[in-house]
């Protein structure tokens, strides 16, 4: 019941588990390693357990979701039950953090899951969810440990992104572009990651020489300006944790990204691609910006969704991340929509809702919460991240005595 | 990958998930669920899950395990990583359960999984998990919540329990035994454990009313006297838990069952079945007491483990349960050895090391640790029942003024 699908290549998702192991966690000798995936995604959790075990792994904990349970609830539920989360499996998350373990999480689900779900009902279980997870999320989002997300190409996903191919053609067409998107289709995928590092290292350093106090954004249905964090910093690619190991937390990642300021924020700004939330497809997405905090939000598809989002919490209608990503990217050049953000972002310049990354900032792990919301650091339970770039983007970065640096044109680095 | 297999019944497979539901459990409206199981059971946990929103679950949370995940940790980990447990995730169970989270454990694994693996490191890896779930077991043993544990036919349980039939076969063999003794083969499973109950509560209301010192034993390779704690009391089927839900812990259930002295056990014992441990097997043990200690104990098969087990702290060496099951049993009956204590306790009487049950003491819900020690009542980091009945014992209860009242005769209630 559990053996890999034919239309998946057994060697390359050993290295993609060795990549995870390797290259995004970086595991260092007797640390735990706490990973989350869906049941389907078994034979890459057993592949990342023995990497993982030869590299010195102490224990391996696997936490499986599986979705028809997700589903029994929507069925079958009271409507009491959408307001419960897990808050003692989140806290002791946490605590396994606190005690220096990794975390590796793979993606894999159904992206449209929860679509034929009563909207109200979901927002309401995202939220419980969100509030539950938040002292987890804090130690990843806050870079505490060592933490990486990969994929698996889950059979309902690749579906969903192959709606025209039979269903095993499918799985080989999405299981071949994430193998390519995560550089294990490369003669040594670990020395591929490397290289690739170093080159969006240039990106950030030339990125952190400038210190730009604002990114301005012009395109179709795009008029923007963001206002950089005080003391921000760019990062992008290998990073190093809190507690001294240097990993890479997306893989694939292709996005150099850093702080905007909470409340400089002003302008108009559209998405370019349909952004994927918890099982719904929110689409069309214009938002307007003043003093950083998005005061009109329209979608085409997905209104409702998008607005109960928006009201999560106060931070929910303000910018946690700006991302960089330029559109000849091998993702972007895939043509293809994942319907998944970690390899969607990597796509296109991208901007999240919500909390923001205390390692994008100069000395972030020495601030407290209370310094990082001073230099204009957002907070929120959720962080979403959401795609404005395209190839008819332009960007140029601003210094606060108003020259101007171009960046982008026409959706690529000048 | 996850469906159920062609050798299982689904309409009988649904039953025992609204059995394990409605009489295991009781699950009461809003009450959350915690449910374990290995992965390969995953049929049987979607309807579980179903039937417990059906109920009114709050949210129900399933842990899966993964074999392969486990003999990961064999193959490829390092010598250090057998002292490594999950305490964060017990932890966060025992918060859980003070909660008010029923539990419900799914069984069905390969009960030779560890079987072929280094003793030494399966000991270590076995008294760390111990030492580390005892605060969530403790609440489980203290009988803090309701909870109850089920049984999957897994397909390589069944090719041990059934070696030379084909794996359909086996699996529907074992299918069918599983569904008998759970009695979800009758035409009204949940009116079928009503009538139950209410025979096994005949028995220890008979056994209360006598409130015998001791048992005597005898039988070949047995002549045993086990003293009963002081204020014990005898529990059978349905129990009643302190957050005051009556559910079954037990689905099948034969025994009648009570807290013997950990000071006052003597003589001479012999196994009647193998015992299956945590991966290993353990056969033709016999063991001699002396003030209610293991001061000898010799095994066939699985000395080394047996040896280890005994040597995990110093309550394993004396008993926490003594129970009574007719030699008549359904399970006895089928002639079956399940390789699996839920089931091959109840085709026999046994005796079990370590931890006692504070339930099985008048008004148990109120005593303290040490209130329970003076009483007798045995307390250990283990707790592992072995088989001493058969078609060959007779039973004795003792009275403190000498005389005594026959209770078995071959096997049987006289
Ligand atoms: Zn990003
Ligand atoms: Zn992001
Ligand atoms: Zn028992
Ligand atoms: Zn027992």
């Amino acid at each position: 019941m559990t053996d890999i699908s034919p239309a998946i290549d057994p060697a390359r998702l050993d290295a993609l588990a060795e990549v995870a192991v390797k290259v995004g966690l970086q595991l260092r000798p007797g640390q735990d390693l706490l990973l989350t995936a869906p049941v389907e995604a078994l034979p890459l959790v057993r592949r990342i357990a023995d990497h993982a075990y030869r590299a010195g792994a102490g224990l391996v904990t696997p936490l499986l979701s599986d979705p028809e349970v997700a589903l029994a609830r929507y069925r079958s539920g009271e409507e009491a039950s959408f307001d419960r989360a897990a808050g003692w499996l989140y806290d002791g998350m946490a605590k396994a953090f606190d005690a220096g373990t990794a975390r590796l999480a793979v993606v894999g689900e159904d992206p449209m899951l929860l679509a034929g779900q009563d909207a109200a009902r979901v927002s309401r279980a995202n939220r419980a969810n969100s509030v539950a997870y938040r002292p987890a999320m804090e130690r990843i989002t806050g870079f505490d440990v060592n933490w990486n997300i990969v994929a698996y190409p889950g059979a309902a996903w690749a579906r969903q992104v192959f709606p025209d191919l039979p269903a095993e053609a499918a799985t080989r067409r999405l299981a071949d572009a994430i193998f390519a998107a995560s550089r294990v289709d490369r003669p040594d995928p670990v020395a591929a990651w490397a290289e690739h590092n170093a080159n969006l290292r240039a990106r950030t350093e030339r990125l952190n020489g400038q210190r730009f106090s604002a990114l301005h954004y012009s395109g179709p249905g795009t008029d923007l300006t963001i206002g950089l964090a005080d003391g921000h910093e760019w990062h992008g690619g290998a990073s190093t944790a809190k507690n001294g190991i240097t990993c890479n937390p997306n893989i694939p990642t292709e996005e150099v990204f850093t702080t905007p300021h909470a409340l400089r924020v002003e302008g108009r700004v559209s998405s370019t691609k349909p952004l994927s939330y918890q099982g719904t497809l929110i689409d069309g997405i214009t938002v307007t910006f003043a003093e950083g905090r998005i005061v009109d939000a329209r979608a085409t598809r997905g209104q409702e969704v998008l607005d109960k989002v928006l009201d999560t919490d106060a931070g929910a209608r303000r910018l946690g991340e700006v991302a960089l990503v330029p559109h000849s990217s091998p993702i972007s050049r895939s043509g293809l929509l994942f319907f998944n953000t970690l390899f969607d972002e990597n796509a296109a310049c991208h901007i999240a809702l919500g909390q923001c990354y205390a390692k994008c900032f100069v000395d972030g792990a020495t601030l407290s919460p209370e310094e990082i919301a001073a230099r204009g650091g957002n907070s929120s339970a959720i962080h979403i991240d959401w795609m404005i770039g395209s190839g008819l983007i332009d960007i140029d970065g601003l210094h606060l005595d108003g020259s101007r640096v171009p960046l982008f044109r026409k959706g690529e680095w000048v």
